[in-house]
């Protein structure tokens, strides 16, 4: 665990910082912070703790980090536990020493960007936990994820412990139900796949039933989602993929079910709610006059 | 509740394309959808429907539309249960007719806009279902919103029932235990804010005890946040006020706890988990050949 | 007056620096300053200051100095009369010591900003100045402001000593004649707005004549605006108000009819010309070789 | 005077949409227009007028449409008066026909655009009407515009009868006092600019006296701006420029002092409070159900 | 070849238009086209064909017509030969029908949009003719775009019959030297990857020498670059990888040399000078007045 | 040559950073560079050079480095051969040292945007060179380049010895074949430009034979653009010209056809293929550990 932060780098300044940037005047509007700029004085600096109300898994403190900063650089922060650390509650995650101004101004982006992320992170370990016993599945995400904080909550998912799936639309084939539809078929949809994308571009599938996985596996593809199975039949659609494709599970998987999907050995399991529902993770700031 | 669209007008377009627009290209990225693209010839059409897959209220429609609209125009769509509508499992929201490919591309965007929208308006409509019987208290929400997503929050809440606390930090005054330390006092900082914000500029303090309490009726305020207070002292703080201010209860509010709180008598019970938290309402994009 | 740069906090760098920085690649265009470029060569010092070709109260320098910075952060700036102060003819406004290229190439942009930001606080001043002795009336400002500029134009208001009305159409509800014909008269309008608006909303209401203000009245409300009535026509609807509702004045007032208007006795007296028409404070850069 | 607005093209969308959104998303702010939305409901229809409250010059009407149909492409608009055409108190200048939202959100960014930039036509119109009688001088504008709105209020000066000078930094060498300063002396800053800039880029070079008009005219430049000259000095100067260079005049010139320069000879001049201190020209929105 | 528009769909419009706006505002800076609005009167309509002065393969037919769109929605277009297409001298490859201005106005960035592309489609189609009797090797670009042009550059490799290789750093793992360097050896460098990044995500690897070739298959890849061998290594380092990844030729590879390389057997062959250093294809608009 | 760098500042940073920024945005797309993140631990430090593998001209210096910085502020950097200096195979234009993250991740951004601009300085340079010895012509430069590159372009342009035509649609009027057509002859073309455009906007007129030559001098124009004449036309049109007139020659100019032209005498020679077709130099970055 110790190397997390390592495995995984922070998010390009580049990448990060629009986001960031708009959360802030989004919050900040056309006047700015008219609490703040009226009743704290110019002078008055603050020392604040970030502190955790519950146990959970942090994630996104470059995002919290960036939100002061782009405030008031003048705001020096010490991380007290990184990306991808456990944290019970009363642990401080960040210590900030500044100008009392853009601390509290900036205090509920940074809060609503880090408890969130954090949140991510912290479902996405519960499950990783649940299914490490039972198998070898890797936890992954899906593009379930909020419009906007895509690449955040990417990461958030590693600190986490669990693993991303395509980052969008435009980095892997993923045929879905709906595709097979407008595109005539099983076959058709892979053979065209196959023959227009890029050779570095892997192909997906999903299949519902052992039927549809058998016609997919007489086609060569990288990956089968074996979406709403059953766990035996799960087991059954390990057992004939037999190493010839990557196995990924997905449907409504929870901390209750991972077990047994994880136990009929899918490489993958991949969930969205740990992007779109989970929640987030409280944390809090406290601050005094410094 | 038939006169609920007419109270929530759509978000003008000018506002809300920027956000569906930013999640488009989130999605689609540099190459855009190379599944859809690869698999899928021009000519093709699709009729679609976005079913309901659980019981909830809808809301987010004007988003998810133009997420299919902004990729072509020629989609053709009909709303069958428009925002703050009431919905059951296996219920049609929204049907959709028109070329494949933008269907396809635009579907998980509009999708995550509208299944999160929705979950908001689901989450408050069953805190605002269990608080009625028990007082005249409206649900509100605050400002621990998505960051980006803020002005679309804000309408899901008004979707479910609930009204709006302030949008930002300019549009109102909200003082808050961190600013009370740094302008050195309750009584300063009222004084202060008092003293330099507009005339149409309304103030809010948050307090913790009575006796917090009693120091800021002693000043001129329009509003008082009590915080995380047992309803028998809630009650006791609304019967102090006694209409002096508006009053506001808040700290970690649930279904479960929220007949109590409204039974205090309070004018209003604000809720942060129902734009942080909620899960998504599950809705699904199903499609036939047309 | 001591007090003010206290009073008038900075607008937050993000908020500021699009707006600077879309006023310089406004006047850079696509090739940059070919005047400058072409005959000053680069390791050339100029001191320079900021003088005042006429007296006046000073406003926008944070503006100022951040377009001198955004082409180079080298430039040392001395700031000499902070914003809100009275300056006389010939007074240094502040002071710049740097590389010659990007003072000469920042020039016309910073003192575009600087001289329009002083011309509003000064036209403030004189119409606070003028009003003063008659009564307790604030000067304010509209949205009759400069697209684009809104938020710096507000705060030359406040240097200049007058006081702010909403920044736009989202912070206060505002009737004017224009809603009331849309809504169906005064009553549904305010019935309707007092429904739908959230608890830190104020509620302001125009009136033309004694009788709306009497109709107006009957209703909750916060503020009245008595739009152009003569003194005692406003004299009369001030008694008639009683402390039920803030009272402001509009129409045209200028510094020659402020004074019977204050004399009236409202709260606020709202001057559009003050944004909308005031002449640009006459300030000039002088250069010497450093 | 017919042909007009066939010299004045409209500004290309491309240009002049992000200029009016920027507007509308200003005023608009996060939450849209709180008023309208909450008293207006959605089948309202209006009928508008923009009529002249002052006598003047119409200028800046695609910037006032635009405003409208950015908000809703329904409103429907006829001009009555385009732009470069004289109007009276009481004329109509534009109707609108449509939805009551729409037209009442945008109301206030479309008059603040049209009032600015007729204020400045009519400005303009006044200089040239003074000048006319005295001397073939074009009356221009400078680089003293409202940063954000150079290019339409470059066109109003147009619609009032004046002519553009220089767009920015870029299109034009315009050697300044700081620049000779910097440069080292007059004719280093010739010189060099002569050697560096391209062949289509004109040179004109400030000169305060006599002297440094001889000086210039040794060198070869395009034209000379006669800083701050008395008449007579004017007359002298261009009378020893005697055609070998464009001769401009400069320097807080007014409707006063106007004739007296345009009859010292010059070709043009150049008065930068037609841009920068000129007051709106008052026009209003009447509207009427429809 | 008749399929080719088919299997090429256009890049979305919401990725589109901010290149091809981006492209009009550089042109038409500040004021806009000041030669067609000085001399073209607003009625006058013009019928152009724009004609293929060179030999070639057309693409970027969607991004020149968008060009001339968004100056006027009311030029009406027909296309002669879609992308894909090959032309002789003299072919007309689309005709215009429309007002005047914006076809001039528009005509340069449309002719360099459609200039580059089609001499990327032209080179690459150059590439593939030459290759195509001597193997079963595909033409693949690289990332040597131009900044900003990517995804059309791309699409213009694949009308000239060539294939895209990643679009960008976050969509395949490709390890190259410099990687190799900074990660301390091949073997670390490989299961880092494989160990961090998602199951759709493919690693390649570049290999200069057929021992490192060794080291490499030794371990689990997607893909070998085989860079700057020689003919006989690189047919030697096809037989040893034997079908166990894809292989991939590079190294400055041309028209004459690619016939060799081909006869190697590689699955593919990348050329950077197909979008960094192809010449345009020559293409003109001729008017005639309609 | 010494002093070029002086005589072509650098692009100031307010206008370089958007293409820098989104150059590198293109290339990182979501996820950021996942080779390097997953393979180079965050402590690793390297040393790199740009050397040559071609002679040619550096351009672009400014752009390159700002792609490494904007990434990571803490690469060190040296300019080893500053814009504009000659380079042989094997020299280094440049040294970095610091963390090899953003050093590899910002490799193939700053070589596309470094290889792209030397190689239209290289080209530029070599047909400076091949007229020089054959008449006073400067190479100039056409619009005709890269959208959204212009402005870095046209200094690869200067920093080759070439000099800059207009930069844009709105800096200069240029009369060409389809302009005539619309406006309905030469004449009424000439005039109407002289009419409306600004006294520093400079007017130029293509045209293609002698008897057009005659016509546009009957009037005041600034420059004629001789387009595809054969040097002894060219010669004869020079002479008619007579120093009336700035006189271009155009029309597929190459470095084996420009010494007749240069020898006709005009003053400039403007060549498209210097920014539309120019083949990259080629730099390559070798880093070691450091």
């Amino acid at each position: 665990m110790m190397d997390l932060p390592e495995l995984i780098p922070p998010l390009p300044r580049v990448l990060l910082e629009p986001i960031v940037r708009g959360a802030l005047l989004e919050d900040l509007g056309r006047a700015g912070d008219v609490t703040t700029d009226a009743i704290v004085r110019s002078g008055v600096q603050l020392s604040g703790t970030i502190v955790a109300r519950q146990p959970g898994i942090v994630a996104g403190l470059d995002a919290a980090i960036l939100a002061f900063r782009l405030l008031d650089s003048d705001v020096r922060i010490t991380i007290e536990k990184p990306d991808g650390t456990g944290i019970g509650i009363g642990d401080t995650v960040m210590r900030l020493d500044g100008p009392a101004r853009p601390i509290l101004s900036a205090e509920r982006v940074a809060l609503n960007l880090l408890c969130r992320l954090s949140g991510i992170a912290s479902a996405t370990a519960k499950l990783v936990e649940a299914a490490r016993p039972h198998g070898r599945a890797q936890v992954v995400c899906t593009r379930k994820t909020t419009p906007g904080l895509r690449a955040l909550e990417k990461r958030a998912v590693r600190a986490g412990g669990g693993a991303n799936h395509r980052f969008g639309l435009d980095d892997a084939v993923l045929i879905k139900d709906n595709h097979i539809v407008a595109a005539g078929g099983i076959r058709p949809a892979i053979e065209s796949a196959r023959a227009h994308v890029g050779h570095l571009v892997k192909i997906e599938v999903e299949v519902d039933t052992l039927q549809q996985l058998e016609e997919v596996l007489r086609l060569r593809i990288d990956a089968v989602l074996l979406d709403n199975m059953d766990p035996s039949t799960m087991r059954e659609a390990v057992a004939r993929v037999n190493g010839r494709a990557i196995t990924e599970a997905s449907g409504r998987i929870t901390a209750e079910t991972i077990p047994a999907v994880a136990a009929a050995g899918v490489d993958l399991i991949s969930v969205g709610w740990i992007t779109h529902s989970a929640p987030i993770l409280d944390l809090g700031l406290d601050c005094t006059l410094s």
